[in-house]
């Protein structure tokens, strides 16, 4: 822990599941603290505290509007549903709190750009809660994915997280409610394969999405289930599939002209404080084709502090020079956010049209 | 090796590159042995039969129909370029030998279905050279995927097998002709993409197969990298890719609702005697979604015999029913054939039409 002073002070806007792991990140982060916590009632916030151990120094608010108002507050994060992101962003952007927001960051690109837009007019950060973004393997795997020596041109991805919903999730939870998270296992699961995706493509859009036929979608017409083919110039591709509705599973496949790179557990790695990916580098057979020569191989990579607290730590990192030297927010990371909106975007057009081909424009 | 009087002998129709290996297997094979190669010219054979260490004893023909005149030839491999499988293959079975044949084992499913039905009416084994089929690991995936309890009801395939081709093969291999493998990278890796996933499917016919957009063709139409999605009902699905154009990939996973199954080296083993394959069952998260639990593990499986030559103890077994107990011939090994021939077809035909929808009609 660094100094109280330095600390960015976080407000926390909302007590989902996922509000206890990033809290626990919030603490780990030498450059962080949990300053003040909300929800719909001051009692379900400080039920929320007490079962998470916070200090008793955390401050506890009845609305979000009581929280944005705490001057103290530098950043918030925002675990609301995706329909309230557009409303709750733009007051904490008008409030000046910087903004760490989960994802999928909103219903559509529209909305995002509007977030993004009164973040930008109002000099705050904003970024989104996609984790493994700040795992060390992902710089790991960036530096073999960049080597033309060792990967080669890019071919195609193949991206799929799913994962098996108990049957209270698939009745109760916010991400299967189309006024809620209306974009269901697509905006949840979904985003971070077409983030894999974009991220071994260096952030190059495809020009063309096509939702796959057999999409599962719930009697609101919330995605449970499906996938897409992407292309870009070139004939590069790619696939993904996520879903509700299939046991956990989270691979990351890129292939190129010269390597290929398998990750298993790209989203959430097996362990917090190791994870690992493998790659294979112009691999071929032995004379008689009966064994591979050179055998993929397997890349370690330790971490003191799990990717959620580093995330924080970089969010922090950006608020705090901001606050300090007055710096221009990062821009990197709300144009990450609109790309894999945009496509996402995409495929939901796809398939609300009938498994039709959309194209992306940028 | 067992009694030579006892093993079933095989001529070696061609001497392809792919001949080296099965000729290999067939040495290894306790109940096999080559009595006879031939190839275009004589030349050709008896240089085939030296750089692979044939015994002297091995008989040199100088065109096909003479190694199949020969009374003593029990059996023929055949791995001939598919154009040619219709014609020998016919001549074969007419001279009643038990044919191994390449894969593919035809230009389409009519011309296999032509091939299927002179053997019938000979009385000999067909059986095609897909040759992970025979490997021990494969019966253990089984297992897995038939175990209603760690895989549950089976969701979604991928199947990928690419290699980076060279230039030369390019250019001069017979899979890149239109007049010898028209079938290009579809017949020959994806051949093994489509009968995983059908092996998965415990051979159930998809319902629709789409081929997806950015296939590459090379000048002559033939297929150099392609893949394809395809439906079964209560919205299983599948998809594959296969190339010429990318490293060396061969990954087969499987999703069900309580359980996955990945293998990185699917159609050859990393290794000739020991192969993997990994499983999560009922994968979750701790709870504060931090890691997983249970963490999936790998199976490792060991086999004295390479899988060729488990194929081809297995075939030379059949054949030996045949010649003493007079069994009719094994109808499972044409009938795996001709499925994964109709979905070949089917993607190629999606290809052909500009990338539509194709219905299966078993």
């Amino acid at each position: 822990m660094g100094d109280r002073g330095n600390q960015i002070r976080f407000g926390i806007l909302g007590c989902a599941g996922i509000a206890r792991k990033v809290s626990r990140a919030i603490t780990l982060a030498p450059n962080a603290l949990i300053h003040a916590v909300t929800s719909r009632s001051a009692d379900k916030a400080a039920k929320f505290a007490a079962e998470n151990g916070f200090p008793s120094t955390v401050k506890i608010y009845g609305s979000y509007e009581a929280l944005l108002d705490d001057a103290q507050v530098d950043a918030v994060y925002i675990p609301l549903p995706t329909s309230l992101h557009l409303k709750w962003a733009t007051l904490a952007a008008q409030k000046k709190k910087h903004i760490l927001l989960e994802k999928p960051v909103a219903l559509n690109a529209d909305q995002f750009d509007s977030i993004a837009h009164v973040c930008e007019e109002n000099h705050v950060q904003l970024m989104d809660g996609t984790m493994w973004m700040h795992h060390p393997r992902t710089a790991k795997m960036k530096e073999f994915l960049s080597d033309a020596g060792r990967f080669g041109q890019l071919k195609t991805v193949h991206s799929c997280f799913t994962f098996a919903a108990e049957p209270d999730f698939l009745k109760n939870d916010i991400r299967v409610k189309p006024d809620l998270d209306a974009l269901g296992a697509l905006g949840d699961v979904g985003w971070y394969c077409l983030r894999s995706i974009l991220f071994v493509f260096d952030y190059e859009l495809p020009k063309k999405v096509l939702a796959l036929p057999g999409a599962v979608l719930n009697e609101y017409g919330v995605i449970l289930s499906c996938g897409a083919s992407m292309h870009w110039d070139d004939g590069r591709t790619a696939t993904f599939h996520c879903s509700f509705l299939s046991n956990l599973t989270m691979d990351l496949t890129a292939i190129g002209t010269k390597g290929t790179l398998h990750v298993r557990d790209f989203v959430i790695p097996y362990e917090e404080h190791e994870a690992s990916f493998s790659v294979g580098t112009k691999t071929g057979f032995d004379d008689l084709v009966t064994r591979w020569i050179p055998r993929p191989g397997e890349h370690v990579i330790s971490t003191d502090l799990p990717q959620e607290a580093l995330m924080v730590r970089e969010f922090a990192n950006l608020v705090a020079d901001a606050k300090t030297k007055g710096s221009v927010p990062e821009k990197k990371w709300p144009t990450l956010s609109r790309k894999t909106q945009m496509i996402l975007d995409a495929v939901k057009a796809s398939i609300d049209g009938g498994f039709v081909p959309v194209e992306v424009v940028g």
